[in-house]
């Protein structure tokens, strides 16, 4: 750990913060990005922003000047008919974030090393996107084929304890559901597994643990690849394949695992056609993007 | 706007920064809350956290002390076990988010008027969860049951205004699906409609707009009550009802609404009950809260 004292003392010696000083009024003004629907996106961290520098600074003199651009380049913007202001803050050049807050800024999001600022110049309605809204979590129903079992487990969390339900977790960034179902399922119990289909998804906000965000939770049917257990003793503290119809009547278990076994008795007697939320990969419009699509699927689909 | 200097007077004549200056170990020392798996939030807005004060400061001495306080309580919580430190910081006081950075903290999140850092304090692997992950953006899928038709629009977006598509948007923040999806169609299009059932999910990641993050778009059924269109002009520059076989096989539109289309004709033909992912609203765990299931429904459940 660095002493405060040497991370104040570096950048006085090794760099020093450029303000433009000439008169002209370019050259008091941020420099940023216009985009299609007339905002503009400054980003501190870049040397082409009008002001440049990096660490904690603690000059009045240059939060004073930095708070002179802004209020310039605001009322500019505002007069050109620009809309929605962001404002690009590495995490180090946090000192910025309250004088921009003294300029009507806000948190829009924060992400590992910066934060984002915005600000809505016209006096209508704010039209800035919301941040992502909804975490992920997803559980595997894995099924045996020969036994007509399902996979369930009890987890360390107290209240919980004594409830059997499906192994799953949270998405990581960028994970298809079916890959999370799959690799949770494994970590948790050591079944290898291979994703079918959606079977149910919940949606329900302000979801405890989701920072005061919506939750989607997601049961995806897997098919068993193996059936030896071998559980993570950290998360978990029992784990069985058990009856389905069992897992449907049983009072130790969720309302969603109810339902979820439910579906599965229906899928064994009926054919699984009629319980799954099947998945197609498809070409996104976007370069080399490709998107995974869940619908019924039809003959002529 | 207030000047800068206003700003910075202010506080120092009105508030006083107090330190716990006693050479007591508890006093020098950030008090957070405790949570069941071993994290340690501290609020730096609240009044216990063991330092005080409000808005902007500059002086070095205020953030040396903190920087000292949160290095010594860092200290000792690592000796005591804990695992994740939380450090809530008010954007007036984000001067002491680089002190914490640079002892190891990184964003969270953000949220309009705060930022929440966090650190791992364990060797192992990081088990933070996630903040959110995805953005949620619903369409409506109107069909008028008299002819058969379905509501399309045109947006003022320029790369895509020849293609016809669905209309649609994000959801507010703590929207159900089903409701973005009504008032979504509302606003656009002047057309009243009911919530029927899910037709469609796609998940795509490094969405652009997205900032970073992945989006869920999420086709709905929905029922028209009214007729009559009256388009937003702001947001749409064409809206009409028009054949669903049509939408079906037209070359000007996207591949999910070309699904969306196949879907609807083969739920006009054989019944909407063998496209529909249904809905089911059922009690959490959570005191008064509810949520909504969406699955296949089968007569026994």
């Amino acid at each position: 750990m660095q002493s405060l004292q040497k991370l104040i003392t570096r950048p006085l010696l090794s760099y020093r913060w450029r303000f433009h000083t000439s008169c002209h009024s370019q050259q008091d003004m941020l420099k940023g990005k216009v985009d299609k629907w007339k905002g503009v996106t400054v980003d501190l961290g870049s040397p082409d922003c009008g002001l440049e520098g990096t660490y904690i600074q603690t000059s009045l003199r240059e939060l004073d000047a930095f708070a002179g651009m802004l209020r310039k380049s605001l009322k500019q913007w505002k007069t050109e008919g620009k809309r929605a202001v962001w404002l690009k803050v590495p995490i180090l050049q946090s000192r910025f974030v309250p004088v921009a807050a003294s300029q009507g800024f806000q948190f829009h999001h924060a992400d590992k090393q910066y934060s984002m600022l915005t600000t809505w110049l016209p006096k209508d309605h704010c039209k800035i996107p919301h941040f992502a809204s909804h975490q992920i979590g997803v559980a595997g129903c894995v099924l045996r084929e020969d036994t007509k079992e399902v996979l369930v487990v009890q987890d360390r969390n107290r209240e919980t304890s004594h409830m059997w339900k499906l192994p799953g977790g949270l998405s990581d960034p960028g994970e298809d559901f079916g890959d999370t179902a799959v690799r949770e399922v494994f970590e948790e119990t050591g079944i290898k597994s291979e994703f079918q289909s959606i079977l149910t998804v919940r949606q329900l906000h302000n979801y405890p643990g989701a920072f005061g965000k919506s939750d989607l939770y997601i049961v995806c049917r897997l098919r068993a690849l193996s059936h030896d257990i071998n559980h993570c003793a950290d998360e978990i503290i029992g784990c069985k394949w058990t009856d389905v119809g069992e897992l449907a009547t049983t009072q130790s278990t969720s309302l969603i695992s109810t339902h979820v076994a439910r579906l599965v008795l229906h899928g064994f007697r009926e054919g699984f056609d009629t319980i799954d939320i099947g998945m197609k990969e498809l070409p996104a419009v976007f370069k080399n993007m490709t998107y995974k699509l869940y619908h019924r699927q039809i003959p002529d689909l």
